[in-house]
């Protein structure tokens, strides 16, 4: 008989979001799933870890049953205190999701919800991330889970390379409109950005970042390309941020002073 | 007549770290230098930047006179801020340090003061980070602060491709003990970390974060064995995280459900 599978699910929007709800709950049709997710809101955090203050968890129930740990660190804490000192072994895999807004281009490097992923990655364990494309409130996360779902076991029988995890965006439509699901690299869009400058009730100063990703891609497997066209979105990452290209350049400056 | 350069420098140790203050002595002899940096330690905070909440920003003297800015943000916010809102013109080159201790490795991902430096990056501005690599109590940044000086006029010589940043890192020894300066890969040593689980005086539990950088590494062209050998290491790096190498393989798996 095979062992049920074990997988730990993290993210960044925070222990009770509705995305990490259909995501366990889908889940939990294939798996053991442990849940170990911030507290709060911790979009756009990248890879934080708490160094510099004591973290604290609470142990949460909905509907008056134990639901999971609720921690006041970052999705990388959750991730890390989950693996080495909550589950007696480690899971088979992590999954990070799903996020309510997506994960693509540039916006990979500031993501919580990857990081999340990131971090099981670096404790050995077979890890993805999954997003939904969209800022509008409410949406319908049922297809991102199903998806989802596939994926792990996919990942379960194909194994995936050390020290690469997958970063999976969905678009927020019925599985009907649906295009199919296309591999990907990380896009290069950037965000056009800046902090409004505003002044507070006492007339001082604050800024408050807004901006927009703007598109810069042409090519078509690209994350943010495939999501304009309906396509579900794999991009392979790792966390070995060399670039190869530039070693021969650089060593032909003679740095030595 | 040349135009005198402007750089702009931050950090993750914070506008008063001394680390950064003998990087601005140094750069004050070929360039203007405006200062944008954390009011407050932000190490290991990744590549975070604040959505959620105002930033307040603090014009801040040193001996009377006006040093720089103090943000209450992340090493990503400070270079966004000083690039988008508070420099008339974007600087030549961006800086970030002389961090007090070393970003190799996995370290990198997890690194505030690298995080400043991609920020710069990202914005088009050639930029590197720049770390001293120990941990003791008042280390001696002199060499540090005149290598990234010198290091500062080759890459205005020579420029940076479009989203290549340099790591660097300095081992903590007089310059005469410097074994000369070596192009690295970033290494894969990982933390073997954990969360030591205490107890508040009131009997309530904490964990706190502990750990150490385990040795993986055999090649001599790795980040980490190059400070082992007490040379400057140089890094080109970029935010590029596709794993192109499993691009194909990932094709295979027939990923459409």
């Amino acid at each position: 008989m095979d062992k049920k599978l074990s997988i730990l699910v993290s993210n960044d929007d925070g222990i009770f979001s509705d995305g990490l709800a259909a995501l366990v709950k889908e889940l939990q049709t294939i798996a053991d799933v442990t849940i170990v997710a911030p507290d709060s809101q911790q979009s756009a955090v990248g890879h934080a870890i708490t160094m510099h203050r004591p973290l604290r968890m609470r142990e949460m129930k909905k509907e008056g049953v134990f639901f999971g740990y609720a921690l006041d660190g970052t999705p990388a804490d959750c991730v890390k205190l989950a693996i080495r000192n909550i589950m007696k072994q480690k899971p088979d895999l992590v999954i990070s999701g799903i996020n309510h807004g997506s994960n693509t281009a540039i916006s990979v490097i500031y993501s919580g919800t990857v990081s999340a992923a990131t971090e099981g990655t670096i404790l050995g364990i077979p890890s993805f991330a999954v997003s939904l494309t969209t800022f509008e409130p409410n949406p319908d996360f049922t297809y991102a889970a199903k998806f989802a779902k596939q994926l792990a076991l996919k990942i379960v029988h194909h194994g995936l390379p050390n020290g690469t995890l997958l970063n999976v965006n969905v678009p927020p439509v019925p599985e009907n409109e649906i295009n199919g699901v296309v591999v990907t690299k990380q896009g290069k869009s950037v965000w056009n950005d800046e902090f409004e400058s505003r002044r507070d009730p006492g007339n001082k100063q604050y800024f408050w970042l807004k901006g927009e990703l703007v598109e810069l891609d042409e090519e078509e497997d690209i994350d943010q390309r495939a999501i304009l066209n309906n396509k579900v979105s794999v991009t392979p990452i790792h966390f070995d941020l060399t670039n190869y290209a530039m070693l021969e350049d650089l060593r032909s400056w003679n740095l030595t002073p």
